[in-house]
């Protein structure tokens, strides 16, 4: 609801708009009038284009900015649990110069591979990158095996600012 | 034909089975007979694991390698001519331990991301990469747009190895 | 909001929950609450499972029945809009004995495959039809194209009832 | 080899050409060469266009005539084998007036779908429909979760040609 909306623009920096909510236009409209940034994740079917569409409409409505976040879009192999485009965050990036970062956890599913594909979207032109973390992720309710313990994170980060191989 | 095969296989260091081929059978077959290493480039619409078992079919028929090259994907989206699958990439080379190339060339069909895809594929773990260059990109009889000149490649070489940013 | 929901059902005989919104569970909760029957259109991406688990949701939180509605999932080819999954529609009304409709205007993005594709549905097993229709498709603010004007519409509905042909 | 091309030839009313050889041109070629029609099923990721390509190929080089087949093309969803694309069967039978017929039993890989797929498939207006039968489908070497017993494929002939319900 509106309330619900107001309430999370006062207490955070960055509203987050979810992948299965990329055309809830009612909901871009409210985010995009709380005039707070917006962190708008790829719909796992949407075509760059209406990606970008989505985000317009946020500005529109007055949002103070809108960062793209590509997740990872349904295909037809089962061996990772989306299908990372980092064709598009190339394109979005290198080209367009919007800023996109990148959610290795659920654009691939699997632990061991977030390393890697952090540092591949960094190097085709992420601005930064989104990684899962739990505490115990063998008790998490959601998402547990892509999901990294504090200190594999730790690992993690320091690997992808290269002051350390993992 | 049978003589065909092997008049390349006389010729040639690293056979290549293009990605329209990677299920036709009897050309495997008769390409692993000849005992040359093998460059398997991975059809449109595989599985990973349809890739794994084309590369096993060839080793069984005598084929001394295997090298996988990634080309990417067909997906629902016309920004790139092809998705380009660098979770696959990871997977097989920092999980499976198998040797994978990657062609950026055919997985964007756009000369202005050839680099920061080549760059992401050697991060998710690539072993190489193969690019395509033409003389003459505009008179080329196909895959012109994708195409570099020379000068172009020897750049994007450059910025590969990290000696000077494109 | 909660207010436009509920003066929706107080008109309505059947909620509809458009294809962008099936994983809106806001929304699905909401509706659900109304006690109204809802027509649930599946999102282009969704699996049958997800599709499923959707209308499980809706008859938890109220609903007092739910009918799906096939419109076409996104594919790799142009040449329709969307991809009618009639295999799908076979699978939920003659195995698993659900109520499911069609619609082969947003199914296929085309005035010339309605009838055809309306013939299909029926012959897989669908409940129903849905076809858009407007008194002047050149002027529709949106899907034209797909659109049939009222007399072509009445000739449609004659030849899927086999009373005459097309 | 072009022998094997030229003795299937001499025994065949007809020649098949299988999805994973759609884009198989050297075999195309030679098949196309033996002036019999061919029956050229749709490969799982080919486009109409590159279908229709792959037929006037075939026409090219010498074949009396080509009869397409729609067999499932790949998607994102396990619930069926493939995805059966009728609206390419209407669009190329119904607007392009091309012979086309359809495979249910490749297309959706359950014994169950075959009736009802087969049903739609006329109904978009296919010109036949392919079916596969074993004498002990337990015991089929593959696709036995699909063949329908000589009996089963005596019923489901009859349903079709609507002669009595199955």
């Amino acid at each position: 609801s509106e309330q619900d909306v107001e309430r999370v623009a006062e207490q955070t920096d960055l509203m987050q708009i979810g992948s299965r909510n990329m055309q809830n236009f009612a909901l871009l409209k409210r985010v995009g009038q709380t005039g707070r940034p917006v962190l708008l994740k790829r719909s796992m079917s949407a075509t760059v284009e209406e990606w970008l569409l989505a985000g317009e409409y946020l500005l529109l409505h007055g949002a103070s900015g809108v960062v793209l976040c590509e997740r990872g879009i349904r295909s037809f192999d089962e061996h990772t649990r989306n299908l990372l485009d980092l064709g598009a965050v190339a394109l979005l990036s290198q080209v367009h110069h919007l800023p996109v970062i990148v959610d290795p956890s659920h654009g691939t599913g699997r632990r061991d591979l977030i390393l890697p594909l952090g540092r591949a979207a960094l190097a085709a032109g992420a601005a930064g990158v989104m990684i899962e973390t739990h505490d115990d992720p063998g008790r998490a309710l959601s998402d547990g095996p892509q999901a990294l313990t504090g200190d594999e994170l730790e690992r993690v980060i320091r690997a992808l600012q290269g002051r350390k191989a993992a």
